[in-house]
């Protein structure tokens, strides 16, 4: 059983330790370490990688950064939740969820995906906000996806900082004394926060380009083939029909404003 | 609990359902009626997609489809395995499955995810095979992601047909005397294939636009802020530096190879 959470990077690199002997035999191919030599040291000391999950989460939200952050070698990706166990998605599908926030006291990044009702709500969850100011005090970067930026809001770690979030949710963010740009993913010092969804991965593109750098980042978009090719050209507040967005605006108000007090 | 998978417009729209009173108050809203009227009627009758999962999957490869698919309205999406429970993922994070082979007989859409090892083993896994054969003979779209091709190949139903996978996979895929394209994703019929793990996202936009349009797809890229913006140009063969492309190469053969007969 593997408990622990291996990146795939890592997981290949062991089968060729495994078997240097074939390896040895075909001259024109690297060693494993040949091959990590080739690469700077990480300009961080990042070991450990926590993504806090709550019913009702957006999954991709959490499963993009998930896989993009994961390629980072000798690195433990994880989700952490306030109870270990199954944490259902937005559509009730269960994620098993092995650290709670007893057990888990420090981390090198925190994410926090985003979600509709459920991430409102959690702005004024007490024993998530206090973990969340207690694991940023010993995190190199705390970073947001989407709505999770309304949570990380709450917390005041972004107070007076330059972040953003989804774009229906820039003016609950704002409410928290942030400074909301519209960009595809902010970064303030040690505080990372993406727009919507989507843009959580790219972000943590970003964030694995700081770390590891260029060449390194380029291998884990090769792996994860991400060159993007959308079928139309929309996705942002800008560049899609007017209506649209309204009636989008429309869809989530009506999930959010009943939830919101006078 | 919610044990049906809502997609999110039709959970924010059964909000806006609940909640006429206020909506009546303010003139320029739109009903929910009068926004899916807007649309035009889906062009197939898709009623529920399955997303087959086994132990070792790339989770984007899955969830990245999951979370687009799922912006169809009054579509399930779902998790289907050859035993119900937890299914792990390649980093061993178990996703709860509450549908398997024996209780699902047909699918209007079958997705197939990919992964290393475990993908390359259930090429002759005759359970899953003859699952996958009876349930294509339902389905409106037959559908792979990345080396979940392979998979598919190994089912005869790619046969003679056009079709693509993960760049490092297309060898093992023509195997299967599949003519393989050099294309982010393929459509043969009611075959979809797709390249690596990213991009069964812009297949299953592809796959939204064809069922239900540009407008509503253009609302779902809305949803999920769908712009991509990559901070690097790269993750494909063809774009990134010829010695990453051996070395990620190398990587993957050092896990396949040993599974390989002679």
């Amino acid at each position: 059983m593997r408990k622990i959470l291996i990146p795939l990077l890592v997981l290949t690199a062991l089968f060729a330790c495994q078997k240097q002997a074939p390896q040895a035999q075909s001259a024109p191919e690297m060693s494993h370490a040949e091959m990590m030599g080739s690469f700077p040291a990480p300009k961080y000391p990042i070991k450990n990688v926590g993504i806090l999950l709550y019913d009702g989460f957006t999954t991709l939200d959490a499963m993009g950064p998930y896989q993009v952050l994961s390629e980072m070698m000798g690195v433990k990706v994880f989700f952490v939740a306030k109870q270990k166990g199954l944490i259902k998605n937005m559509t009730g599908v269960g994620i098993q969820v092995e650290r709670d926030f007893s057990d888990t006291d420090s981390l090198d990044i925190l994410l926090i995906p985003g979600g509709l009702k459920e991430t409102y709500t959690l702005q004024e969850d007490t024993a998530t906000l206090d973990w969340i100011r207690k694991i940023d005090q010993t995190t190199t970067f705390t970073t947001s996806v989407c709505t999770g930026a309304w949570i990380l809001g709450a917390s005041g770690l972004l107070k007076g900082k330059n972040a953003t979030t989804h774009w229906y949710g820039k003016d609950i963010l704002r409410a928290y004394d942030v400074a909301v740009k519209d960009e595809r993913w902010v970064r303030d010092g040690k505080y990372w926060t993406s727009a919507g969804v989507t843009a959580g991965m790219d972000m943590c593109f970003a964030i694995l380009n700081e770390v590891r750098g260029e060449a390194y980042t380029k291998l884990a978009m090769l792996d994860l083939e991400y060159d993007p090719a959308p079928p139309i050209k929309a996705g942002s507040e800008h560049n899609t029909d007017k209506n649209l967005v309204e009636m989008m605006r429309q869809m989530y108000d009506s999930g959010i404003k009943p939830l919101m007090k006078k």
